[in-house]
């Protein structure tokens, strides 16, 4: 059977503390989650704030293959009519082509919280779902906190969610708001709803016990057809029910479900996951199940012992399925199919010599802090230089950085530039001003630059992202700058690492810098 | 029923990367643990290291109220007798009064792994136990990858633990060691050996399938007596069974089940589980279930709105029953209630007029990029300004920041400070050095401030991040800082925004330094 995933990484996820998507990163999420397979990808909430609205728009030239795009609100306010409320009209004015509506399960939240009665209640419910509906919208009908609603008073709630079916909800959404069901009573409840209810059910479960993943595999078990999450279960509080465990395991240790059958599937997991932490700026998780790090890290005498002579015998799954990997790490030289993978498009592959160069050099760097899964070109920098292919396009002679306060204003800030270009001319000392150090840095730079690379005009940086490693030694850590850059054509990343958080950003404006010039001068593929 | 609680902290949990407990941690950690009730704690591995040899010596000195303590190690080697071999050995002469023995279950492992025939493996188990019961110590069976041996070869199974069973095993325990089932195969394999073995069953889940909580409150619904596990889940791959979550959930989700008894309960399990973290020197997880600093950590509008009003209904379960706390995030949805809950603590919430400054001020920095919700500590100062409590610790007059390459070594970097103490002598002017400029700018700050300010001295930042906002702008956006800072007592956290990278760092060190200050006088309430 196969079992929809429906992504809320964009909505649910984004309420989670201290995450924050540009506009930009949730369209590189949805078109991500898109290429994956996921059926649904509940983007926002366009009632909420003009960001939310925006994505509404900017997403519907995407041209997705697969995933259909679902807009969140609340059912109509009371006393007013559902053409008529503005959560409804901004659900409409989206465009979204499913509409993914929460409303009230639990009598007390209905009285106390909504302070409308019971009737109004399923009026609101009804008014809301049918309204979509007509408006030619697959509605979705999210029933809020509907276990304890259901163990509160099990003939309302099932009342709320008639009145959703009988308004023509395509699927009613069963949502443990408040994580602190077991699999145990989820399971008894979903077994006597289902009898009652003819509309297809989905499940929609949050961490706070722990348990959000099996929660959401045994809701399957009872009948369920759709499970609601998001990658790597971020979310509020605990988080959501963590769509990358969901997937891995229906995958592969379900015979009878399927799941991500319309995209790339689990063999990419592990950079989806990768890929949502780092525009999240967030860190990976290296003991997180099926992706994380450390999940296929083998220590301890005698599982190392055995895994060298029988793989499988320690690991529940081949990492590979997942897109994850063996690290054994008494010895850190392990195979490394992403780095193949990576340096395919080269036609490098055979050159065994080079690419076990290439792997260790990889591994040196990972552990001062690099990370390459979301700087591409930085590492497509590292193999023209370890295949003998890389000219510097300039050489640094020295750099100053210079920031200094003149009373209570903004900081004033400089910085010099001394480099030189083979066979181009003498030294070029430049100087340049800026909101902040690497702003004047690059401002120096480019002027330093341009004479010799004009094309260098047609390029610029987009984002800038910082994260600390080793973060226990406090401000002496080292620094992750990450920098994402555009010309007309592509958009490319790359990373620099150093305890200097302005040489680490040097570093990552200069691979930024070269492999523009590489690339015009077609000298690196670009891929995206 | 009574569930028992196996903790292998430092035993299993020990093995995962990056975790290191001295001799010293370890004991502090058995110490806590006894006090907590659990019931046994696996201290180490004595044949394997020093160290954990030293461990069973000592711990004997700890006159523990209640739980037991556990030696590891494996079962005989082939060909020789009990009695000689270098492992039993090791866990008779630690004393420990419980051995804990793990045994190969799957008869691929004899075989490839061993290189034993199956029945010599069968000896290998009976002869450990009856060994070891003989030595007068109770004794634990691990049955080692049990629900994959079991699967594979049935019959073989059974045979190893009815080995351990006859030749007097106290406990029999199935482990899930490759951490790959799912509740419902461990539940059906337990059922099936439930009834073919007298002796009481414990179970030990591992982590990969990110369901290791739910497979072991599943195995108490099967019969089983003792869970397995660790301290915040830590241990190799993916960790082990978290038995903060294992706790909780038996003894408020579960009206026939009791765990704890014999000690302080799980009223200390937030202050446990960060103990833990903090010895083995990890970063506490916010969103851990129960235990995390987010666990009870309220954003969104409309939830914030239902929280005030009726606190159980967002919450499922009471936050103090574990320690924990309620928190209310400010947040970009933030209306009236989150500003009025943050400051109830102040008492200050009958002032209308200044509430509504404080929400108009907060709107304006939220604006300009400022995030609350990770700078909780940020907040109460701006509330001190804003209710006129607030007087400045120090005054800048300027501050330099001076980064420059030498060649191709890192480069240099040196931060200088002006600034006065009211009524407390002349200008400071100091110089400090860093591997990167916010760190320089803490080393000079710091010698201003120390002579007049010495309690600083126990204050450490432990983490910074940084993140772009209205990142399209490439290097000119504004930047957010957000610092972590600690001392003896709390945690706490700070942020500062501005174009400039130092500046944003500066507004946030300075707030920090002035929480800390502020706290130490008894004028802000500090919470979790």
């Amino acid at each position: 059977m196969y079992v929809q995933l429906y992504d809320t990484t964009l909505r649910d996820g984004s309420q989670g503390e201290g995450v924050n998507f540009s506009l930009q990163d949730k369209l590189m999420i949805t078109k991500k989650l898109d290429e994956m397979g996921f059926d649904y990808i509940e983007g926002g909430y366009p009632l909420s704030n003009e960001k939310d609205f925006e994505y509404f728009q900017k997403v519907q030239e995407l041209n997705l293959k697969h995933a259909k795009v679902c807009a969140f609100g609340m059912t109509r306010r009371r006393g007013v009519d559902a053409s008529e409320d503005v959560g409804m009209r901004a659900l409409v004015d989206s465009k979204a082509p499913v509409c993914t509506v929460v409303g009230k399960t639990w009598d007390l939240h209905v009285t106390e919280v909504l302070r409308v009665d019971l009737e109004e209640n399923i009026s609101m419910i009804r008014d809301s779902v049918s309204y979509l509906v007509s408006e030619g919208r697959e509605v979705i009908y999210d029933a809020e906190h509907f276990f304890d609603g259901y163990t509160a008073n099990p003939e309302y709630a099932l009342q709320t969610i008639l009145a959703a079916q009988e308004a023509g909800a395509n699927l009613i959404v069963c949502c443990d708001t408040n994580g602190g069901s077991l699999p145990e009573r989820l399971v008894r409840i979903l077994n006597e709803v289902r009898n009652k209810v003819t509309t297809d059910l989905g499940i929609h479960c949050h961490n706070d016990s722990d348990v959000a993943v099996a929660n959401s595999l045994a809701a399957i078990d009872a009948g369920i057809v759709q499970v609601q999450g998001t990658i790597n279960g971020i979310g509020e509080r605990c988080g959501n029910a963590d769509l990358i465990s969901v997937a891995a395991n229906l995958a592969l240790k379900y015979d009878d479900h399927e799941v991500l059958t319309q995209g790339n599937g689990i063999s990419h997991l592990t950079e989806l996951s990768r890929y949502v932490y780092e525009l999240a700026n967030m860190n990976f998780r290296v003991n997180q199940a099926f992706v994380g790090r450390s999940a296929f890290a083998h220590k301890g005498g005698m599982h190392v012992h055995a895994v060298n002579r029988i793989a499988h015998s320690y690991e529940h799954i081949d990492p590979e399925t997942v897109g994850n990997e063996r690290r054994i790490l008494v010895s850190e030289l392990s195979g490394r199919s992403n780095i193949v993978a990576m340096t395919t498009k080269y036609k490098l592959d055979h050159d065994q010599q080079l690419m076990t160069q290439i792997l260790e050099r990889v591994q040196e760097l990972e552990n001062e802090g690099y990370q390459f899964e979301a700087a591409e070109a930085s590492f497509d920098l590292l193999v023209k230089k370890l295949a003998g292919t890389y000219e510097p396009k300039f050489q640094r002679i020295h750099y100053r950085v210079n920031v200094e306060t003149a009373g209570q204003t903004d900081p004033l800030t400089e910085a010099t530039i001394k480099l030189t270009i083979d066979g181009d001319g003498p030294v070029r000392h430049e100087v340049g001003e800026g909101d902040g150090p690497v702003n004047a840095l690059d401002t120096a730079l480019r002027k330093a630059l341009l004479p010799t690379y004009p094309n260098l005009k047609g390029m610029n940086l987009v984002d800038y992202k910082v994260r600390v490693i080793n973060s226990t030694q406090g401000t002496a850590a080292s620094v992750r700058v990450v920098i994402e850059s555009k010309d007309e054509n592509d958009v490319w990343s790359t990373v620099g690492v150093s305890e200097n958080i302005i040489e680490a950003s040097w570093l990552a404006l200069v691979d930024a810098i070269e492999y523009k010039l590489f690339k015009d001068d077609g000298d690196v593929k670009h891929s995206v």
